[in-house]
């Protein structure tokens, strides 16, 4: 087994006992912090940010330097795999992600390939390894991906969408087009997520951004039957130790005891559910990860003391919780309400 | 007590039994209608139609012309309230309503006042008058108001928003200056309704856009509470009738049994949520409304009937259904498939 200084987040995903409950936060390496807007302004542009292995290993380590987290994740972007089937990623300034071809046509749709990930996606595994040999044992380190469905939603609306209108017109009405997308993907981001293991990543998190704006028969049938195959198809273990599994559909807490049977060792939480009603939900079938607002980042340091020790009341001292935010950390965030989270979630005694 | 010709929608919110599932849309007067189009270019902008109650009037009749639905809702917006408070609700192409001078301050939020509804809205309540009066009885007239929490949303962020970053940062640092303003918005939002009950509004419906957007513990401080101070203060019978309430709380499935006890007849669904389950959830407690996913009428018509016999089937044999979509009727949607909608559901022969 290789050497792993801290092995609390590890451990809290297989549910066994920890001295303290670990944390990290969704989005940890981002705009909020100067560091970060530094080297993103050095590397250019985001793309090449998320497409040079160096830089990437760069940002992905400067929470951990401020911050005494208990888990590294890559530092990427969610649409990689897309790109990598050949849509043309690119971003525009305050509209988020785009794709220059978005998948329309149903000969597009038949000619969809999962692409290598040791070719086209060489940068993210290359930085997975990088970020390996950086954290030199420090702290686990998660690779991640965007789930199937999320993923289908870029790639047929072209970018963000308010109504989903593209993709949720094609899952009506050619249901057999969404499924091969869905297929096609699926068995891309398991030998995507698979390569990121192979090169150093401990845990996976695969992120359903968009799987809360399907209705639930759609979801179960669009997203969650995806999720599971994604879980289904992974490296298990690895440097003889079990890589755990997280799943996060946002919006997803209707559905939070069907999501976690899903086949993953984690279900990761937005802020709208009380972690206390999601863990008798779940029970010992999975651990919890989550859920503070990332809006709460914003009030005073008591008040995130305050807000971060109601969520560690309510999950109570069972194991099997991780705890974050409920969503990516935002931009104007004070890093120093960072520093007051991580203050109040390893200082608590209540467990 | 006054005629009325189709008291159908009427009963099924007070779950007695009818001869079919009753249906109105949100948002039925609007944008996918030709019809529509040309009375808001001969208004001039969409304010000006919101303020004229000879239009207003017009386009709310329009969707009644083509479609077979059970009930009209009074055309304006849900921004109304705010800006008699002085607040100057504009609205700026693609980017929505906006305020001039959204709260921010502690005196003006102190100095916030709930208006007359007789004066400064009173162009509000000579539309429900008058076209409660070009309705002759035909089919009931539903007035609205956006909720407290909506509301205050709009008024402090001065617009949408990506993170409700002002308005949740006030909640959780200053608590006392949200719930005042909370307060002051709940009184004017009484009297804003019983106005329009009392000048012919048969039902209401509190839109509560973004109670989904909080955590569970802020959505009952914040939110719901005052969804019970606003229902409990409405006019509860009118023209010998009773004047049923509707409460929607948009992604507030989670919270549906907290939502059911607040007081009102009928709790509206987005589409997210089974409404078999969320019927087995909340019993005979309350009617509910709703809920196919509105972007399934961008698929071909057999798909529409196909989907909304689901909903109908999931529902059941209870009294105690109002057919509706899980949220406003998209801008793009082909009027033939609101027929075929419309058709499906009242052809249904399942209950």
């Amino acid at each position: 087994m290789s050497r792993l200084d801290n092995d609390t987040f590890l451990r809290a995903l297989l549910r066994q006992p920890t001295d303290y409950t670990p944390l990290w936060l969704m989005r940890q390496a981002g705009r909020y912090l100067p560091e970060y807007r530094e080297t993103r302004k050095r590397a250019g542009s985001f793309l090449q940010l998320c497409k040079s292995p160096a830089l990437a290993c760069e940002v992905t380590l400067q929470p951990l330097a401020r911050f005494d987290l208990d888990a590294a994740i890559l530092f990427s972007d969610i649409l990689t795999v897309p790109d990598a089937m050949g849509l043309g990623l690119y971003f525009t300034e305050g509209e988020g992600p785009k794709f220059e071809r978005p998948l329309r046509d149903e000969w597009e749709i038949r000619n969809l390939m999962a692409p290598d990930p040791g070719v086209e996606l060489a940068y993210v595994i290359d930085a997975v390894a990088e970020i390996r040999r950086a954290l030199d044992g420090s702290v686990p380190l998660i690779g991640f991906s965007g789930s199937p469905w999320t993923l289908a939603c870029y790639m047929v609306e072209g970018g963000s969408s308010a109504d989903y209108r593209q993709i949720k017109t094609l899952a009506y009405s050619r249901p057999d087009l969404a499924h091969h997308i869905l297929d096609v993907t699926a068995q891309a981001v398991i030998v995507y997520l698979n390569a990121q293991i192979e090169a150093g990543a401990q845990a996976v998190m695969i992120f359903d951004s968009w799987g809360g704006t399907l209705a639930e028969a759609a979801y179960r049938e669009f997203s969650l039957a995806y999720l599971e195959k994604v879980v289904a198809g992974l490296t298990r273990e690895r440097e003889g130790r079990r890589v755990p599994s997280i799943v996060f559909t946002k919006g997803g807490g209707l559905w939070l005891e069907a999501i976690a049977n899903c086949g993953a060792d984690a279900v990761g939480l937005d802020w709208t559910m009380d972690i206390g009603r999601a863990r008798a939900l779940v029970g010992d079938k999975v651990a919890l990860q989550g859920n503070l607002d990332p809006a709460i980042l914003f009030a005073a340091p008591g008040v995130v003391a305050a807000e971060a020790t109601k969520i560690l009341d309510a999950y109570g001292p069972h194991p099997g919780h991780v705890f974050n935010l409920g969503h990516g950390i935002a931009q104007h965030t004070p890093p120093e309400n960072v520093s007051a989270l991580v203050e109040a979630v390893h200082g608590y005694r209540g467990r």
